[in-house]
């Protein structure tokens, strides 16, 4: 009952936001899930595509994945009215049988690509131009290429200001993509547009990166190294990080190619969603699972702990209310935070507009 | 600490409420339960008769239950402050040893009837004539009636829904109560008076309810069946159903009669309670200790999950202010929603002219 | 999120709380502790003494108490800022390594004395004369004195509500510490200065409290008793009890010598720190440890479940406002918690005249 609210302050509405990975919607399942604090159902129709609708009958509130499928067609488990893949009410078993005024669901769009299915929440016209190209994910096949979700008891944000901020790499992460203290120091340079930040770093280091060195023509020498990281409004962060020796260009690097991206479940949880594709040995299913294990432990054991503790410091209180220290190495995501916060106001005042 | 608090909106608070089944409160024992949000110790006299007083302390505010019985006296456990079976406190241990000005504990107006202990947590005087007479459950003997209670997270006004609109029998339950799809077509037969609604359903199946048709001339044949519910204040309804088949009436049938009635704990949860009597195989002990665990079960099972489902859906937002789609089987249960809503307003109404 | 907020009205600022055992915080380790709401970091220094710092980066707000020990100064688990031993920040890893403005911690003054360590969560200066001298509990050497500390969901009032009525342990608790009736009749000498509330109470009972009575020259005799217990601010409970037999005086007893603090966590949750220290049989490390379990266990078997049974029916609501009945044993509490509230007034009169 104590659940926080939804409020339009606090989140992008009109955008795409990641609702599950294609994995987890298979076959004849009702898959549900609690998205900017609306419950959603999501399910298959028989040609194989997803649809979302609002996990809520209309009529007396029973979750709707708790009902039964009708082909494509979905019949609430309380008194079976039956819906439509768009929503409408297609059948009510009771009295006369007439279809109630209003009886219908929300249905939300999605579109599927690059192995997720994407939402959108908002009240305005899904704008399909406004998800960025995640293509490169699918670039080498599906030996070279993971997925995977956890759940966090964190605001969004704070996620986002993880990944954004690659300084904390050799502090809070093992050997394996230990940067061996070249990272810190360096101020990464920073590109914007009216919908992106972006970070990039370059340093040398011996060995490179474990994740990249045995790639490498000579696995334990000098490597030059880039982190390139994109974020794109909600909550996606793109980030590329490779490894190149000799005289090659880091167009030539050994490289893998990731997308982090956080779906609020509530103001203090999350749906974390990560994906990551590699150039390189990509016919080895065994090192592709390997890796992409790794690397969810690898969130769970060491940023997962970090972020839900500085959540518990925070409480509900605005970050920054809380008059952080900011520093150089903050630039980026402070940015991401101020854009964002612009990109709601602006979506707030249109909404206001059209409401006069 | 974050318990929903006691408000006079929300409950009619001079009415009986079951507090427990009469099978709860046995021997020495101080049996406790918290109902409309207040803790209640409930316990028997020697004489086997119960009482009820509110299970704090007015000294320190110990719960009375971890208290010590002392013949039908109770101390409590702090501090040894005794009170009689009317709240009166008897004995104080401390100092002189006189008894402080309001050392009294409120007793609540109890009646033990039909298996059920009512109790009337308003502050009027308590009415014997408002308790409506279930004594049909004790008419067939011991052994063809049964009592069950459950604990529900959710609002009662949602259980008084569930049973108000039979119509959801045949999509959430299974084929032993199956009405073969003959029964949402109908639109019940309604009946008011200024403190009752009921509703009325005939109709003609093939075999009968598994239920009943064991007990039919023919009970593989067609049979005629009727439901039969009231609805009382605060949140009773009693349930018949029954069949027959041939020449024979309705007041001829091979039928049970049911007694739901649901105890508002919190808000957001509920104490239910459910008795249930037939008129055939009445001396059959074993099928009756079968019959009301399989009712018990599916209530647990099937009802349940529906029920608590819709109140994570509805949250705190007040069932009318979620601009539900009704239909032909809500006539029933909105009539009942808003004939409690106006017993509660006439009497926020007395008690304002009360205290003018 | 939905934790009680820190609120000026509720708790004695500029006082000394307990934060832990000096046995809590060993070694290197980092020590961690909710005190009055705020996350606090303990651990000692190489020279062994303790240091107490908020337990938050000022930076990003990661619990400091995840970070790594370098010698007497800690470094972030996040990004890595050092902050020395009294807050202050000492290394920033990243870009060109200057200490951003404000890149402080908060710390605490401690004392470590008597076996606890003595935390001040106020603005004003620390002042060591306001800790109480309770170094009679060293004055029997190590096998003669223990040391406990139990978690209680209430809020610790409640808990000095409870060592300063003694007039419940024939009630609560069993022989081991049985006044045989003889203490809730008497009524305690109360004396008061302007920063204590003592109560004393003397009487006769045969035999002695069984944790008296082995040690007197005849054990199974009527003795002399007393308790005396002095309240000082902000939760301390000093409590002497003692037995003596013939023409001995009580300065001559067989005695214990106790000390009962409650450090708030949140307004609903209290660190309870006990220390016993006795004056007999003064060399017996097994007794001496079997004595302060048996303590520690009665404590959380018998005044636990009474303590949070009254939290529990109490709510939220302030003692008073639930007009609780009061007798001539209530006297010492309601004094403490009036001369407390005094007290708390004063400090929020003060930090609003410096407001000024």
């Amino acid at each position: 009952m104590n659940a926080p609210t939804h409020t339009n302050t606090r989140y992008l509405e009109n955008a795409w936001y990641v609702a599950a990975l294609s994995s987890e919607v298979q076959g004849q399942a009702l898959f549900h899930r609690k998205i900017l604090d609306i419950s959603v159902m999501i399910y298959r129709l028989s040609d194989g595509s997803p649809t979302a609708l609002r996990d809520r009958c209309p009529h007396r509130f029973a979750p709707l994945h708790m009902g039964k499928r009708e082909g494509d067609e979905i019949s609430c488990f309380y008194h079976a009215l039956r819906f439509n893949s768009v929503g409408t009410c297609t059948h009510n078993p009771h009295g006369n049988g007439n279809i109630p005024d209003g009886a219908n669901v929300r249905a939300f769009p999605l579109l599927e690509r690059h192995g997720f299915i994407w939402i959108w929440m908002g009240e305005q016209t899904a704008d399909p131009d406004l998800l960025p190209d995640f293509s490169p994910l699918e670039d080498s096949g599906p030996n070279a290429v993971g997925y995977t979700y956890m759940h966090m008891d964190a605001n969004f944000e704070l996620i986002v200001d993880n990944v954004m901020d690659l300084s904390h790499i050799d502090h809070v992460h093992g050997e394996i993509i230990s940067t061996r203290g070249k990272l810190s120091p360096k101020i990464p340079k920073i590109r914007s547009t009216s919908r992106s930040i972006s970070s990039r770093w370059e340093w040398e280091q011996q060995p490179a990166m474990l994740i990249l060195a045995p790639f490498l023509p000579a696995p334990d020498a000098e490597a030059r190294q880039y982190f390139d990281i994109t974020w794109t409004p909600p909550a996606n962060i793109q980030l590329s990080v490779g490894a190149v020796q000799g005289e090659l260009s880091f167009d030539e690097a050994v490289m893998q190619y990731d997308l982090h991206t956080a779906t609020p479940e509530t103001q203090f949880t999350t749906h974390y969603f990560f994906a990551t594709r590699r150039n390189h040995d990509t016919d080895n299913a065994e090192y592709n699972a390997m890796k992409i294990k790794a690397m969810h432990d690898t969130f769970e054991a060491e940023d997962g702990p970090i972020i839900t503790g500085v959540q518990r410091e925070m409480g509900d209180t605005d970050f920054f209310d809380l008059n952080p220290v900011l520093m150089s190495n903050d630039v980026g995501p402070v940015r991401v935070r101020k854009l964002l916060r612009k990109l709601i106001e602006e979506e707030r005042a249109d909404d206001y507009h059209k409401s006069e």
